[in-house]
């Protein structure tokens, strides 16, 4: 039996989806006090995004006012206004809306897409579970071997694209530890992936479960023989979805485009650092003061253009450790659980729980 | 028996789809009086979503015409003028319209690709209605456990995305009172989703059926043995589609995302309240009365923004209670209703209503 | 049998597919000729959807120049130049272009998504057809019956969502003169949707469907067990198809976005009527004639905000009367017409029409 | 046998998928001489696109300067600069470009869902070959009129939308001297689509292939009776094809939309021959020369909406004679030479080919 | 057996999927050094793509610079002023850019609905291996033999898009050399794609596996008889999938709309070198010096577009040797690999692995 350890595997209370769901909910549109709500939330935040952004945008902000008023001297500052001027003309941000838009939609439209093909492993163990035949005195073995199993797949293709799960396996050691992997297991598994045998780990072990399966149809084990090839494909779409999560982590976006929008970004955000109306700034003292120390409208801009660019790269990896990252080791609480859950329903009986049914 | 409260379960004649469409149906495109029509309706529409913020902003707007009519001196008007034309200059709208129609096309995205995956309980209750032996002296009472746990899957799954549903169904014996559950399954229903025990009450549900199916298979009960793995696979995508509803409810949009296009719509609007021609308008009295007094298209815009947002934010949460939500509780009428009749198919006899087929 | 109405049912030598075809296919587009075929195309066209708005448009124009012209005085000339300017100011075309751009692409993504869950009678009649045993002194009964009863739950359908077809079945009785309803289904439909018993109509034709095919399963009548099942699938299957149609047609876009755009439109129409540049048309008389009386490039662009609203629109309710919607009463013509093919195939023989097989 | 004309079916060696593979892969985005060989290339390129078009305009571009040099007198050239200034502030591309992009989208969206829908005959020939007991004595005569028939239903469907198509095969008669039609099945397929009876050809010949199919049914002729049920679902797949490319080709974008666009197109195309800086000319001799002489940049602009607009006409209608359109008689005798390669599967042994296997 | 070069076939340990994505999952979003990482990768990196272009830029900058100050006289600078305002006036990057974002999210579009058709040969053999009795004694032959085709279609038809591939394997020769096919194999492949025989290839060889499958069904190899029919429906889905993928790579993206896109964007670069502000310049020494040396803003525009444009067309021919395509020899690698893992299925015993199951 899996006997991961206690602290690993017990989802708290606040992660039970109901709970969860009161929680996260969005509030609704047209209730003022949502959007106040909304605006004021910290947790994944636009605040927690930017903050130190906004602390080093100011500090430079003022830097530059401070150089121009009590540092250059009139040549430099006619200078100054002048490259202030050229600079206005260049910050051209509807360019760089464009582009992030580009970038994040398509972030976005693959990360939409892997979702749907993201594998579970309820579907693939309760088809199994059902289509044995039920009371078979090794039954409850070979479900929670093949329950075990694939769970040990789903963790071996989460490790290679998700950070936090990787830390908390770091080899099959730690599996066998946490006791989702046997003594002999570990020793096949730690053959493959090396110099000698390529093989990646995870298909290791789907093979394992196929030979189980067919050692099943072989023995007589399902109910109906022709349950045999429909779990074989369910387990073949399983595959499909670890191997697609491989795909998108490894085979996402460009690294060139990921650069260039960044590059973009960054070069926006200096140059309104500098585009600043002097003349116009000078016709008026309160004018002054806003252009001088308020630079909400250029540097809003700026910010909304990185909360943008963050939500894009977020899409880009959306397995690490980011706010709005996809909670991987909660996940794979879950599928544990799950596991169990269902494993245990080859020896569950309907009418142990709920008394035979009136006739 | 489902003894659902009457006023709870039974929808009124205006709710039966057929009156619905005649209302809710859009006027054709050609034809003149169908726009003065669509122009001209209140239920759901653009007056009624923003006549709250048109008061605001029509007050601030001659709040501030009259200060600086009548309160600002000489020196004031100067400022005043300068900040208008700032404003004025930095009051990009092309910006804040890619940025919504980004996160307006985002939000509806997901929206639309979640309501093609929504599960309904019609087609799992038909599934086993239809793939049991006809007859069987047990029949109807394992068919309207079977429906009723299905809506009560639905149920549990709803209750934690809406609010209305929740505060249909706060607790679960709100449910027992109601009739969709039984003391027994009340019993077990509540000792899950606690600290001790963690599973979801929704998949707690789909086991009891999947148990049930178990026996039925067990007791020989399918009309054909094969039925049974299919009545399987229809009750495992009833599953899915469960956990995709909440999956999409709680791990939507980013909340900085939404953060930032509030942020960026109201700060719009407070700079088109300022963003006004003073030296224009000084320069005849008829455009100056239309500056200070009749704002039509920098507030048609900011409105229109206005809609256009509350439009995405509405696909972001649609279980609510705004009027273009979808009306979860309505829902949940339709479904009790089609399980009561799905499962009276079991006992339906074509010959008892048509008589016998002519030979 | 169906004795539908020959006027109703038959339809013209025109409406076979492949005539519509020859006429109905775009040229070639490197063909010159083709080009201007496209543009002097009256049915369906730009012209026709616009042209009464061309004359209300050029009409306010010219009034416009001539209250200008004759009778201004001076004073009047100046407010008329400063509104003008201001005019000009504001119309800013790019906005409601990505506003269009927006609306008419969302709406067009439903009506795609749609199309392709729009339910069809010929998969359901075919299965049903194929999968009886061949020579049942019942069948061509049991099939017309099938047959008619899956026509019978389209039109109940598309009732609810097609004012055309509505018009030509007003009530169940004219369904019963066109012969698609025998009396004592009328009866037992006439029950339904009332405020006693609130089942839609459609629903309940597709209960009596599942009836009938239990029946058939009962007396063994199909030719092998295991396609009863799977007819019940192509049925639920042509279920969801009804209720995704009605879903759409109901559930649609936000009124508040109709409204927002076509008071955008037509907002911006009424500017540029105004937005003329005085000034520049004074320098010279040849500008100040176009100026003032061939204001093309103007209205162009407003008309094709119009055009692409209209399509919009259309896209918005495609069940009207409008020239680009789809034709409902054809497409039930053609429903009937292939349900009378359909339910024939049962009783027709392969060797009856092509002789014996050569062995 | 079906005897196709020799010259009408054989492809030549350059209509092999790899050969055109070779020639018709772009080349490698890094490959500098790429780039250059992409610029090259004649067949399907721009400049066989606008070459015409390019003429006309530089033609009259020359004429207009010819007329405004040599011809018009002082008053005359003032009002030429007027308008020329009038034209060029109203030369608002933007829009254009919106909207070009909005139709090709549009178009091109389309296009690809259609392509995925298209129907193949290689599928259902297949099915119904490997379905069949082997060694029938009549099966090559079943197999070849079920492969002759599949063919000929993707004629009769292709021939409704594709030109090229209809102009190889006029009638029933052609088909016919092709050997794609039998005597016996002509004179059945001249009485539909008539006065009479209008049901379209394509589904009359899908009907003779229900019809033999389920005469092997009665006599037994499937190697498993569940397989008849299985490829009566392929076959509904490819009848649903077939309606599908007849409902995109003749229910495809609204004439209005298409026309809008060439209306904007063309006359953003009239409106930047006049558009000309003629005051910024007058102050250098050398900007006056490419003024008048070099406009390359608005006449490229509007080239490449020409090209464009060209591109979304061409998704509109892609079964025609244009370069990037679908080749459908190439299609064509590639589904003749696959139909016959695959009815003649059901002859082929295995053992004759590679002998026996080895024990 | 396969005898594959091991050279060929054997990947490095680099290749291994998890070690891959160790090294190519992007850095979390909201890290820090994960941003600074991402802009100093080199490999697929924009400075890699463009240092080239970057050269020849800023040669051609600095030579127009020289040209201006030292070789033209006033006349000239004059001149040259005139054309530098007009060039700058007319570098509209707005219409580049939605030019650009219309090709690259087109081609990105089809790119990810091809790889979503991609055919894998894993599928195909999992599916043959397990639907065979256990321990037929010429199992192992026909499961070594079937797996072989498979990998050999798959290599024939990527073998026609992918030019490494080609270039890895030119002829069918040095595909028998390396193992994957036989000499009476090669004999009949050479036969075809030829004047008189025009079948493609991968067909062929499809065609092989379906005669194979019919002599399994024939001899009863089959553990169940209808697993043959749907062991069929797999192999034409690769069939299929084979089929899309030389269907996307020749019938991509028309010609002249790449022709556009680069001459557009070409344009675009050859205008910025000139569009230089010299009026402005003149008026401040360090304006001028920025202007005529540090042409940061407009040729980071230009440079952007071009990592956009190279974006889009490797989007177009992903099958060739740019930093960002698909690896084909790798894939290839893989796909041969995986052939052996899974026809080893067929004689692996799941007790030699991991004995008996306790009772």
């Amino acid at each position: 039996m899996m006997n991961v350890k206690k602290s690993q595997v017990l989802r708290n209370v606040s992660e039970v989806p109901s709970v969860l769901a009161f929680s996260q909910t969005a509030p609704d549109a047209g209730d003022f006090g949502g959007s106040i709500r909304i605006l004021l939330r910290w947790k994944g935040s636009i605040y927690k995004k930017i903050w130190k952004d906004l602390l080093v945008y100011y500090g430079l902000y003022y830097l530059i006012t401070i150089i121009h008023n009590y540092v250059l001297d009139e040549d430099g500052k006619i200078a100054f206004g002048a490259l202030a001027k050229y600079c206005l003309k260049n910050s051209n941000s509807i360019n760089v809306m464009i582009m992030l838009t580009f970038f994040t939609t398509t972030a976005m439209h693959r990360l939409f897409a892997m979702q749907t093909m993201i594998p579970g492993t309820a579907k693939v163990i309760t088809y199994f579970v059902l289509s044995l035949k039920p009371n078979l005195p090794e039954g409850p073995i070979i479900v929670e071997q093949f329950a075990r199993w694939t769970v040990l797949a789903w963790i071996l293709t989460f490790r290679t694209v998700s950070k936090p799960l990787r830390s908390m396996f770091p080899d099959i050691i730690s599996l066998q530890v946490a006791g989702i992997v046997k003594e002999k297991e570990r020793l096949l598994l730690e053959r493959v992936e090396t110099e000698q045998n390529k093989t990646p780990r995870a298909l290791m072990v789907i093979d394992w479960m196929l030979l189980l399966m067919k050692d099943c149809s072989i023995q007589n084990r399902f109910s109906e023989k022709s349950n045999y090839i429909k779990v074989v494909e369910v387990v073949m779409t399983f595959k499909k979805g670890c191997g697609n999560t491989i795909k998108f982590a490894t085979n996402n976006m460009p690294y060139a485009l990921i650069q260039a929008v960044i590059i973009v970004v960054y070069t926006y955000g200096f140059v309104t650092l500098m585009a600043r109306n002097v003349e116009e700034a000078s016709t008026c003292t309160f004018v002054e003061v806003i252009v001088n120390y308020v630079p909400v409208v250029p540097s809003m801009q700026f910010f909304v253009f990185l909360v943008w660019l963050d939500f894009g790269r977020v899409a880009v990896n959306p397995f690490g450790t980011d706010d709005d990252d996809i909670d991987v080791p909660l996940l794979f609480k879950t599928h544990v659980q799950d596991c169990f859950r269902l494993a245990n329903l080859y020896s569950q009986d309907f009418e142990q729980i709920f008394g035979p049914l009136p006739q």
